[in-house]
Formats: structure tokens, sequence, C-alpha cells
């Protein structure tokens, strides 16, 4: 047992669990530590956010993904240190685990540029508690409206501000616009939920920053024939419990809106900030951490920083993003690299990003995806990005269910997952408002 | 509009929703109102509980059933008292709802009979939070077995005990079973989980208490067959941090388990308490209120009440059960008596309740029944048992979805949804312990 080389993986998430599996036939003996005893596919949270999946069919087990992996254990624990010179992680209930090479794959949060009491009002999608949290706010919004006792106030429950027009941005306005026009137009009696208004919002001068120009014209235009009221070049100010404030130009303006949604940008978590401290590694604005071009952290050749908590370049020096993919290599190859330590290889090239594209979905029929330099849009986007995103998911059972939920929606435009669940919901009406203020800042 | 007879109907389950949906083409205007914004297939709450369906499969929302009935308006609030004299029902905000006639059918709460604390430890099967609770609970004490320090720990944490032998806690205990036997055979490196103990405790002398007696022997000796070690006529006296005491005979036990579910009795909410001193009626040692034999309350003809709330005996005076079939007839007969009320026809024959049969699951594969007086074990009512359930499940989108992944589950012994969420999975290990405490006392 002792002799063999252990590998300790911090998150299952694409990166960590990408890494665990290309490491199934090498002679390491593999521990992989999670806060969360799920794999979570991220890129579709936001359709659980928006009620047409319930978590479970977006998630997998990793102890079910990894079972029949002998080499590896997978632990449910929380990372909060590192020592790098005794080469321990160290888990929150005080459990060291020893390595001789670390994979650290454990994500960022959610950043509000310094403005934390906004997300109170704003919560944003990174968890699956976040994603049945806003769940909550929007069908509770329409529940409010029809009871408001005057006009106005019911326009400000009928009002969602989505702040962030990128690809998650994207997706939740686009989604809620068709639950407004389709998926509740007949619920309701005295609000007409048709007439509810979706503003997404942008600093930025055009939505989709990353992608090339052409389709972030197309992207807008999508999203505003759904009825999105598209807002670009606007700095928001204040999130408070009456809406958003937000500067265009030189002027301020206040929207009253009850919902508002973050889709912004991405900062360190603690851990992040630690590992930092601990190997005195630089870092960037977002708190990630600049590693070397084989992933490695500067002077420890044994800690690898793989997806989005890396700071990795390619080779013009540009960073590499955030997403699934760049994760899911950066695992593959950091794997690699033990491998080929471990068989004592010469030093292997530099971490390469081979990017297979990019896409981003705005509703049924509708997405934008730019592959190998090929911009496409509308119902063959989409359709492209339907097929990605079954074949990706981790568990065959949830490509099933997935696709059996997707093809009656996409005919009857209902949606099944419309639960309003929650410590909010098993109180009144009235107390809830304030709870789920509560535990989105949880 | 106001000229129009107003039926208020407190509570979306069984027995509310039955009622709006055969008043539908009567001239009456109906206000459902429900502290929830769905509807709980509550028969299949235990398989969220243990993995198997996420609870958007068993959930559909209120406002989706009704949203063609246009005499009905659904509103999101919780009834906490009723003036009969001013024929008003009050919601915790203060609204308050007048009504020509009133359905009261808010059900019933779980009973620790008189010892609340219980509740801490031994959660119930009442809620959706209540299930994913449960659901965590089980998924987290394999987690903590693995990483247990001592086989002493280890053993607590794979101890799991079920009180009460009725159709909920032969449901649980044999799926906990199959949980431990196949499900997570292959997934923990440390602990096998075929070897943790399933212990169903039941205070009578047999199991199944309703069902015939051939039917209870049968019952028993198939979830015995599971690995449930049941145990008949003993007293739990206390349940803590520890484990569970009960008596035996004349000798008291300890055992230790990290893991107690409730499948005991049922009581009357705070609402159901208030309605009965405002009409000043008799409840029986559950709280039920004692009704008419046409569910009305006596004195109040305009106030029903159906369901797990309602006191209501047959022809022989037996009481009716607090089964899904019961409420759903009462509300039925109940808009039956309103409707005749409305057209001045004469008062109608009593209610009567139409037994079709009981039913309780054990397993994969194993039920028992009693249709009609015929008794049906194993396979066979089994496959009756989920075609029943299908029939009645209210969306036809649950129905396929919760098909598909019974079929799938059938030949593969996987779960879907074997997520452990909410706020304690987010907290690290430690913490976790304490956190589910709380959320499943609150």
């Amino acid at each position: 047992m002792g002799e063999k080389h252990r590998v300790v993986i911090l998150g299952g998430g694409f990166g960590g669990l990408a890494a665990a599996q290309k490491l199934k036939r090498a002679p390491v003996e593999i521990t992989l530590i999670d806060r969360r005893n799920f794999h979570l596919f991220q890129p579709l949270l936001y359709q659980v956010a928006t009620g047409s999946l319930s978590p479970g069919e977006i998630a997998a087990p990793i102890r079910g993904v990894l079972s029949r992996q002998k080499n590896t254990s997978v632990l449910l624990g929380e990372a909060v240190d590192v020592d790098p010179q005794a080469k321990r992680a160290i888990l929150r209930d005080g459990a060291a685990f020893e390595y001789d090479s670390l994979i650290v794959a454990t994500g960022t949060h959610t950043s509000y540029y310094g403005n934390d009491s906004w997300r109170e009002w704003a919560p944003s999608l990174k968890s699956v508690e976040e994603a049945t949290a806003i769940r909550h706010k929007i069908l509770y919004a329409f529940e409010r409206a029809e009871r408001a006792a005057t006009p106005e106030e019911a326009g400000a429950w009928l009002t969602f501000v989505i702040v962030g027009a990128g690809a998650t941005g994207l997706e939740l306005s686009g989604a809620l616009a068709e639950i407004a026009r389709e998926t509740l137009r007949h619920d309701f009696r005295k609000i007409d939920p048709q007439k509810a208004r979706i503003i997404l919002m942008e600093g930025a001068p055009r939505v989709l920053g990353p992608f090339p120009e052409d389709l972030s014209v197309k992207a807008e235009k999508l999203v505003s024939r759904l009825g999105v009221e598209v807002l670009k070049s606007v700095m928001v100010t204040n999130i408070d419990a009456r809406g958003v404030t937000f500067k265009r130009g030189d002027s301020s303006e206040v929207l009253a809106a009850k919902t508002v949604l973050w889709a912004g940008g991405v900062t360190a978590t603690p851990f992040g900030r630690r590992l930092a401290e601990r190997t005195k590694s630089e870092s960037d604005r977002s708190g990630r951490i600049k590693v070397n071009r084989d992933l490695t952290v500067p002077n420890f050749p044994d800690i690898f920083i793989i997806g989005d908590l890396a700071h990795a370049v390619d080779e013009k020096g540009t960073p590499l993003p955030g997403v699934a993919q760049v994760a899911m290599q950066g695992g593959a190859y950091a794997a690699k690299v033990i491998r080929a330590r471990l068989e004592g290889k010469k030093e292997l090239p530099p971490f390469h990003y081979f990017n297979k594209g990019e896409m981003a979905v705005i509703g049924r029929a509708a997405a934008v995806a730019n592959i190998f330099g090929i911009h496409v849009s509308g119902l063959l986007a989409w359709l492209m990005w339907v097929f990605i995103h079954l074949i990706y998911i981790v568990e065959f059972q949830s490509r099933v269910q997935v696709f059996v939920q997707w093809g009656f929606e996409y005919f009857t435009f209902s949606r099944g997952a419309r639960l309003i669940t929650g410590q909010a919901a098993t109180d009144s009406v009235d107390q809830a408002a304030s709870m789920y203020n509560k535990s989105n800042s949880s």
C-alpha cells in the first residue's frame, strides 16, 4: 500500500474527475476529496434554476462514477489548507492527507466586485442550492404579483433583471422569457405573465464578450426576439430590496425589480487564497493562481492546479477561459505528466488547450456557436448544443432521462420541475420574502 | 362576479384537488389556497427519500393542473384561522377570504406521541424537504462510516432504525436494504455497505396492522428476505444522538444507531386545532375533527372537512383510514353536495367510501395487496402497485419519466438521485452532523 505513489485530488468537478479517470491504469493510489458527494453538470444548472430539470438529473454521485476504479478512494470532506513542505492537504475536520502529487481542482466563487451585500438580493448560479433558490425566487415572484395590492407592486414583482450577458446570463434570460410567455401563460387570473419584463444588463458594449462579434449581434437578436430587453454599456451601482440602480452614460436610473439574478464574474475561494499564500504564488485579478505552462505551481512541481482556479496561458500568453473543456483537458494533462514522471520519462511538452469551440443557448431552437472558427446560429446551433450536452452528461441514465424530458417540453412548453421548495416555502408567504434572502446569502 | 357561490378550498392535496376538479362545471367561483405551489404525490415520497426519484418527478404545480379550469383561482398562502360566523378563512398575512362553502383539506402533522425532542434525531416523511433531509442522512451515514476511526463508530453509522412498520416503514426499510445491498455495494473501499444493519421496529405484535393477517406475515417474510431485521412488540422509550432505547418485554435495550427514521402516527396541525376550537368540534386522539356523515362540521353545514384532518365514519361507525383514496372520494363527495344544494336538490345520501383495496410495496418485485378481498403478494402485487401508482400520478409528463427511470433502475440497481444537498452539504463534514439535526427539527 504505502509504496505506491499517492495522488490526492481536491474537487470532483470536470477537472478533478478527468484527472482521476486518466490515472485509472497508473500504478498510483488516488484519493479524491470533494465537499459534495456528487459531480454536477454545471452547464445545465440554469435549467434547474428555471424549472426544466431536477437537480438529480444533472448530477452523478462521484462514488458511483468511480466505483469500478479500484485505485481510487472517494471521500466527502472540505479542503481548507495545504502544507506544501510536508506535502499534506488538510481538511476542515483536521484530517490530513499526505500526497506525492496533489491536483487542485476546487474552482472559484462568484464575485460581486466588492459589493457583497448585493448577494442577498441577487443570487448567482453556482450550486444546486443556489439554482433551487433562484427557481423559488422566479416562481414566487409570479405568485406575489397575482396577490399584489397595486399595479406598481405587481409590476415590480413582474420585473426580472439579469446582470451580466455572458453565456449564463443569456441562458437565464432566454429561459425566463419562455417561462413568462409560454409556460405560465394560462396559469394566472389577475396578472398576465406575458407582460413580465425581462431585462438583461451588461457593462460591455456587446453581449457574449468572448465570442466573435457577429455571433454577439446574432445572440442579441435571438434573445430580443424572445422578448428580453437588452441594456448594454450600463454599470450597476446598487442592488437592494427595491431593485437595481444603474448608470447609463451620465445619468443614474433606478429600476423597480423584485427579482435580480447575478451572472457576473468569479473570485478566489478562501481555500484558493490560502493555497496562494502557502506556495507564495501570484494570483490574477479574479483570484486565479498563475501556474507554469505544465499547470504546476511555480517552485512546487508536485502541485498541479487545473480548471477555474488556475490562471494558465497558451502559447501566445493569452489566459485560458474558465470553461469545462479547459478543466477536463487540464485534468487529463496533469494525469499524463504524473504517469510520465513515474515511468521516468523526460518532461512532456507544455499543456496545449485544444479549443473545440464555444456555444451559448438562448432558447428553444435558438443558440449561437463557434466551432473551429465556423459561426453557426439558430436551430442548427441549438441542435449541436443539445447533442454535445447530452453526450457529455456523465451518467447514461441522466442522458436518457434528460432527453425524454426535453423532447416532451419542446412540444408542450411545460416544465416538469416547477417546485418551490426549501425553508421559505414552508413558511407563510410574508415570512418567505425575508427567508430566501437569508438562504441566498449563506 | 360577486353573485356566484364562492367556494374556498384550503389545501391542494388529493382531497382539495379532487374537490376543485369535480366543481369544474359548477356555477361557482373557486379559490384554492395552499402553502405550497405544488401537489405532491405523497405515496412515492419514500422514493425521493431513498434517492430513486427527484422531487420534481412526484410533484405537479397546482396552477398547472388547474390552469384550464376558468372558475378557479389558485393562491399561495397559509390558512391560520377560520371565522365560521362571518364565513371567512384567514391567511397568515392577514388576508381574509369570504366563502359560501368552505372545504378544509389541510391534512395532519407527524406525531411523536408527546416526545417532540425525538424529531431532531428521527425525521419523518411528510414533506419534500423532509424527504431530501432523509436522503441526506442516509447517504451521509455511509460517507461517515467510510471515514470512521473505530469499528464501533462505523457500526453506529451503518445501523439504520425505522420506527413504525406500517406501509411507509416497510417501504423505507425495503428501499434502504436495497441501497445497502445493491446500489452502493461497490462504492466504498473501507466499509462493506452490505454489512449495514436495517432494523424495523413496531409496537404492535405484527407489521402492517390494518392489513389482513396473512398479508402481514407475507410482508414480514418479504422484507426479512431483503435483510431487514424486524422487531415486533417493542416500545421505543427514547431517541437521541446515540441511538434508540426500547423496551422488549421487561428489559430495556439501547441500540447504537446514527440514523433513525420515524414512520409513526399523525396529529393535528395548529390550524386544525384552531378550526376545532372555532367550531366547538370534537376531535379524536389523533387530533382529527369528528364530522357528520356528509363530511360537514356539526352545526356548520357550509364547512366540509375531507382527507386526513377528518374523522369520518362508515355505516358501521368504523373510522375511515387516512389514505389518498378516502381524501379523493371525500373531495368528490363534497363537490357533489355543493352542486346538489345549488340545484335545490334534496340532501344526498351520506358519504360512502368505496374501498378499492390496499397495497404496500417492500422492494423490487415485492409487494402485498388486498384488492376487493383478494390477497396477492410478490411480483404480481408489485406489478399492480407500479401500474396503479403510475396511473394516478397527476401529470402525464411525470408518468413517462418515472416509468423510464424505474425501468432503468429495475435492471441496473442504480439510483439516479443520490444527491446530498442543502445547507449541511456545503459545510464541512463535521459541521454537517449538527446542521441537519437543526434542519430536521425546523
